[in-house]
């Protein structure tokens, strides 16, 4: 069994399978309407970082679109240690996911026609910033495209609707950067593809406060950041006081805490990491190794997993 | 092979299948982050309707999104003629689609590193108003959501970001009624989930000139004003102005042209379908009946059909 897992499981509608097996019908409204929302926990060194804080997020998704997938907290708990011992690995990327499935024969497209089901996967751990980016610290840019504003999609449910965050990519590869900064309507910071920002200003640390998803590892930055005395604010930022700042980094689950050097035509802390940002991404990392926020992966309920 | 197509067919990476058999890797952009562009042509008596109008938006679509299928034009049209012969289906809803893919392995998830590729499906007809809807008049109202501004997405690249829609389609719901008009930033009509908007006032035929797709009835509806003398006009609509419309209807490809006879608290014509919008319904239907744009299928690609 081990080699039909080694790029990660996936479990879908009470079935578990190799990843690779793992497919969305055509018809149903998670794909052609992207009609979903997810959460990602990382595990590392096999053990899960804040399992309940992200569980605890997905339900609250869940009943912000109306979703009622036959699977309780517990049973997510159970299929998502499941899946991670069948892959067998130590360090994973795992994702929850309800999808809105197709209407039955017969009924309209409706979305309350429609009946949601949960999909679970784990695949080997990817960073999203290279270790060269870690380096040299991130290059962003402030991209034209704007963030979907909250009242058209509210950004602390989780989705897929990624048509802005798709085309900032696009034009931070133009400009030759690794990622872009979105900003609202009214030309505050809010977040990038998959991450929150965050910036340095006069030694505190200010992240916005709206327009973003209120990210688990932003909620571990303020924790960090309460333990080394570091102050904290959560208010609007505008993009000049976010291209001045002292220090901008950025941080997700994929990646943990990433120090920015450049945004736009700006070098900032001598183009490389700031020492705010490193001393946070170096306390987020020992704090880890401690075992903090961790729930360790029972890897025996799967017999002979490798 | 007749009976495994009932359901309809579909087309992914050059292989033809019955459309319950299509489904998209769970780790495919297509899905992950709705990294997805599509167009919807309709079959009637078996004759496609503005079969190159909806491949060349399509081509549009591509282009806009730097998506590059193998598949040329003429390809499309050999494919879609095939799936449709292969459904034996007179009457179809038939959608193109490209798909951005999954990184390959060892490259981040930048879109850049994913390649695209089209699925094609034909599936039976479906109105997405219903028989009473068309006697009684749709009854719409204006939701609380706001449509995701061109700013953040391009409306005019048909997409499956569907968060707002599907939000309008609860709250219309909600409120006893079929479908919802959503509005933008500054207050004027854009568009429904899937379908154009339009309105009469003082005898003058008045769509959005923003925030909407170009839709191809829409197109046609203009056409038909032309054949009748109707004066048309393409501006801002207040959402007053729309409530306090002489007639209002709305048209998509799965519908054809569908008058509204309530919004919000208010009746229109006498709680039914009004005289203009009605007129333009019926020529709709009957210059559709004469072979107005259309393209036949060609049914003997496939021998032994159904």
């Amino acid at each position: 069994m081990s080699s039909d897992f080694s790029f990660g499981s996936a479990y879908m509608k009470g079935r578990y399978m190799p990843v690779s097996e793992a497919a969305i019908p055509v018809l149903d409204a998670a794909y052609r309407r992207s009609d979903v929302t997810y959460d990602v926990v990382g595990v590392r060194d096999g053990a899960f970082f804040r399992l309940d804080d992200h569980i605890n997020r997905f339900r609250a998704s869940l009943t912000r679109l109306r979703m009622t997938p036959v699977e309780t907290d517990d049973d997510i708990r159970v299929i998502l240690n499941r899946i991670v011992a069948l892959s067998g690995l130590r360090n994973a990327y795992v994702s929850m996911e309800c999808l809105r499935g197709a209407p039955p024969p017969g009924k309209t497209r409706h979305p309350s026609n429609c009946e949601s089901y949960l999909c679970c996967i784990a695949i080997p751990w990817v960073s999203v910033a290279s270790d060269e980016m870690f380096r040299r610290g991130m290059h962003l840019i402030i991209p034209k495209v704007r963030r979907i504003p909250p009242d058209s999609f509210d950004p602390t449910v989780k989705n897929f609707l990624w048509g802005d965050f798709t085309q900032s990519l696009f034009e931070a590869e133009d400009a030759g950067a690794d990622y872009a900064v979105l900003l609202d309507a009214e030309g505050n910071v809010t977040e990038g593809a998959g991450f929150n920002v965050m910036c340095i200003v006069d030694g505190t640390v200010v992240s916005p406060a709206h327009g973003a998803l209120e990210g688990v590892t932003r909620a571990s930055v303020f924790e960090l950041c309460e333990e080394l005395g570091i102050p904290t604010e959560i208010r609007d930022i505008s993009a000049d006081e976010l291209r001045n700042a002292d220090e901008i980094f950025t941080c997700t689950t994929a990646g943990g805490i990433m120090p920015a050097s450049r945004i736009d035509g700006r070098i900032l802390t001598n183009d490389a990491p700031g020492p705010i940002s490193s001393q946070l991404r170096e306390r987020f990392w020992s704090r880890r190794a401690e075992g903090w926020h961790a729930t360790p992966v029972d890897y025996s309920v799967v017999a002979g997993s490798n």
